[in-house]
């Protein structure tokens, strides 16, 4: 039988809400989320666990306490448990997001930009 | 301060030994791996895990007891634990293996094609 991939591009046709991440695929306990990102996001941290992403189209910028670091298509970063962090896109931005399970996009932080958590597309 | 983004092709660029996946990040005990594969790897399973592979470059098929999935770059696939799995390209093509720390690369099979484990790039 032939199996499907996942293919990003088709799963980000199916949403075009942002900042509302969905999970596309799970690796043990852990989820792929791919979310479209524009402007700024909330401060917030992960007080249990790292987050990683991985940017595939457009530029965003992870702003730190101390500083940040921009990204761009073909590279990521990880995100420490506990550091505070804040997402910025210029433009539209989509990313795959990789983190445990359960994780809420707003951390320690919540607020209106919460989004419904274990949403697949 | 001004923190530095992983660029894939900046760590494709450091090694060029084929099937022999080098550590560019972790999360939490997970490891993000850089591959360049080509030709046939061996037939093996992990047993204890799921196995993610994002193609970043070209294209890979990965060939199941029962079937098999055919991938090209913006496009994942993961490999179910304990399934048999044989990573088959073409022509070079360079991935991104998301695992635990501590995976063997040739899983219960070992031989030849057995890598170094946790060598970073």
């Amino acid at each position: 039988m032939t199996y499907q991939p996942i293919n990003f591009n088709d799963k980000f046709d199916k949403f075009s809400d942002q900042w509302a991440p969905r999970v596309i695929a799970e690796l043990n306990d852990y989820q792929f989320k791919l979310a479209k990102i524009e402007g700024d996001f909330v401060w917030h941290a992960h007080a249990d666990t790292d987050e990683a992403f991985l940017v595939l189209e457009g530029k965003m910028t992870i702003e730190f306490r101390d500083g940040c670091v921009e990204l761009e298509a073909g590279e990521m970063f990880v995100v420490a448990k506990g550091v505070e962090h804040k997402p910025v896109a210029q433009a539209e931005c989509k990313v795959l997001i990789i983190e445990p399970r359960d994780v809420i996009n707003t951390g320690n932080t919540g607020g209106k930009l919460t989004a419904d958590n274990g949403v697949w597309v």
